[in-house]
């Protein structure tokens, strides 16, 4: 068989890949830069062998992507809906979805979705194991392992792979408000404390490292210990399996298999910047996934909205990659219309952040504001994150001039009205 | 008559008033710090001196507070909408409600807020002006003062006066993308520009002092020259203006009057620190009061999102006082769920803020990630930005343990089990 090449080492000996090529494209950026920042690790792209969907980039200099995460749960099994939430996840700009089904038939869930998905798929290989048989006293080393082969076999683009979470950190988290919040993190947690071994995602690395690279998947390093609460952010455990996660990423990249690196989680405010600048250092700058950050714990309903902040700046401050959160985290499986609120809070958040960092991604702004000055309604709605929602306004549907708050005190046509431009221009 | 003290005098004198008491009992913080705030004029109390509404500290040591603005337009003139909005308002959390009626009988609406508020209403005196009479050539210097004083006897505890946009910044406003987008800044440029003479409520701010100080009204500093879009944000009319405001809250202190400045608008997340540091250094510490900020022009429809992260990280470095902005800026009138939407999103960026500020206003998330560990629906939903939202949930009507995300895969319920916690105890 022929040895395949990641995009990884592709980029090592300089050949310019057709995935290289669609993302310099869509991302406006030369082929040098992105061959420079996928030779180092810096950035990563997502894209199966396999699976016909747009590759995606992920990582320094390269626009912050947002992942939505969907899938049934036990209670839930409802696949047309789930595949439903795939097609709005991406109409309204997720970039990736990851499949996180625990309920039905698992695995046909998963093709499905690779089947109907125009964008790459991730997952979690370890909930197939957990799904499948609960009793941790059953599970063998080699069940996690071939879960994660089946994954990679099934076309995912990225497997999340809680590594770095070793057993000599469980006696950290007693300190915790919160424990073990990741599910995986839990249920390596209790595997281990059983079994009285070693975390098998640690101890067969190596092996995890050969199935990925068969297909060029994406490795995300999780984070089995983020914090759970404010209380437990940056704490010992976070920071001791970060730095594993540092190690795993060294380790991924000598084998040539491209790596990304998970991230909390609950993160007050005043800790967002010493956590991407403390990933960056710890993990030699492989890009940054996080999940929210939630800069509060007490935004129970609006979740969407607490990521959102710190969304926007860890995306300023280094993540490269935003998993959304949804309305109904921390409460139950997000319906159709969660989606749609955490895609576009997230994609909101992600945009904020990459102005922050890049100022050419100011030119939506730029021309929205243009759009707004001209009153123009229809191409200010075209470049709205949700244009039905605004379609659908009572006031938007039979008006051309449809803005119902000011009327003829609008601060733009008073301004006009003042002649102050042609004044000065004399 | 007898001389009527503010509480900047009263502090001044290290009288402590009734107000301050409340204050300093809603804050949880000391007389002494409350006085030493105060004095300085780093912090103020929003409270007319005749309306029975609790008394709202401002500023330095106090937590940031939540504006909720409402009010009729001339398009949409429903009185007891507007009443409505200003009950929701109180109800989700804002700390104050400014009536920015433009439509139907304004005086009659505001008299009517007043007496139907617990908390400190607000409002802009300029409005009332343009809404009885468009055509600047009929409108003369007076007009505009004895509209400040008529909001003043109404009970109005602040009112905006955009002292600070003097005639010679009107030609930096050129140079913008936007012009000028304050309601009150573009007609008083265009007053300026018809009349050829100076802003009134800058020559005769004298007399606005004394009126002001007749019932211990706070002047707050219109921005008539914030910035439309991220595009134009700290630039020279921006930066022109905020200097005078500087100048004019010496004054207003040096009469005795409790005096705010309010700020930006549109931010990108890279100025906002910045525009922070930059307010608090011209204005020689005066408490903050933004509007927003939105961090991308290009949220239309969600700019409640924008805004929370903007208001989150305006508050983390300064800001002491954030308007909300509700998923209707930019669009129309709010209805009554858009001003809950606003009201709570704003009050998250506040919340989120704080806890980067002071340590101590973790104490909620604390308390939440509590009732999460003990799986608490109750006690946790009691503690949410929205109660009803939640309890609205369909999974949320007939369970008692209703989450249907996970179900017995729920990380806090497997690490748990995994016994860690009673093993690491021995």
């Amino acid at each position: 068989m022929m040895e395949v090449r990641t995009q990884l080492e592709l980029a090592q000996q300089k050949i310019v890949s057709d995935e290289m090529k669609v993302v310099c494209e869509r991302e406006g950026i030369s082929e040098k830069l992105l061959l420079k920042n996928l030779a180092c690790g810096r950035a990563v792209i997502l894209k199966h062998r396999l699976h016909q969907c747009v590759p995606v980039g992920v990582g320094k200099g390269l626009k912050t992507k947002v992942n939505s995460n969907i899938g049934t749960s036990k209670q839930n099994v409802d696949i047309e809906s789930e595949l439903e939430k795939l097609q709005v996840s991406i109409k309204y700009g997720a970039d990736t979805v990851m499949d996180l089904s625990t309920g039905g038939d698992i695995r046909a869930i998963r093709k499905l979705m690779v089947e109907q998905s125009s964008i790459p798929i991730g997952s979690v290989p370890i909930y197939d194991v957990t799904a499948v048989e609960s009793d941790v006293s059953k599970i063998s080393e080699n069940d996690f392992i071939e879960a994660i082969r089946a994954h990679v076999e099934d076309g995912m683009s990225f497997i999340t792979v809680h590594s770095g979470l070793l057993r000599e950190f469980i006696p950290l988290t007693r300190k915790r408000l919160l424990g073990v919040v990741s599910r995986g993190g839990s249920f390596l947690t209790k595997w281990m404390s059983y079994h009285q071994k070693e975390n098998p995602l640690y101890t067969y690395f190596d092996d995890i490292l050969k199935i990925a690279k068969k297909y060029d998947v994406v490795l995300s390093l999780g984070d089995g210990l983020r914090p759970g609460s404010l209380k437990d952010a940056t704490d010992e455990a976070q920071i001791a399996e970060l730095r594993v996660l540092g190690e795993l990423v060294k380790r991924s990249r000598a084998s040539g298999v491209q790596v990304i690196v998970e991230g909390p989680g609950h993160v007050p405010i005043h800790q967002i910047r010493e956590n991407m600048l403390l990933q960056k250092q710890l993990c030699d700058h492989a890009p940054f996934y996080v999940l929210g950050p939630l800069v509060t714990d007490a935004a129970l309903g609006y979740d969407h909205i607490a990521c959102a902040i710190g969304g926007a700046m860890a995306s300023y401050y280094g993540a490269d990659f935003l998993c959304y959160v949804t309305p109904m985290e921390h409460l139950g499986l997000p319906n159709i219309k969660d989606v749609i609120e955490g895609v576009v809070a997230t994609k909101i958040a992600a945009h904020a952040g990459d102005v922050g960092k890049d100022r050419r991604h100011q030119a939506l702004d730029d021309e929205m504001s243009t759009h707004r000055k001209n009153l123009a309604w229809d191409k200010m709605i075209a470049l709205a994150p949700n244009v039905d929602k605004i379609q659908n306004l009572e006031c938007f549907k039979n008006s051309t001039d449809p803005c119902s708050m000011c009327g003829d005190l609008c601060a733009i046509k008073v301004y006009r009205e003042s002649g102050e431009i042609s004044q000065c221009q004399q």
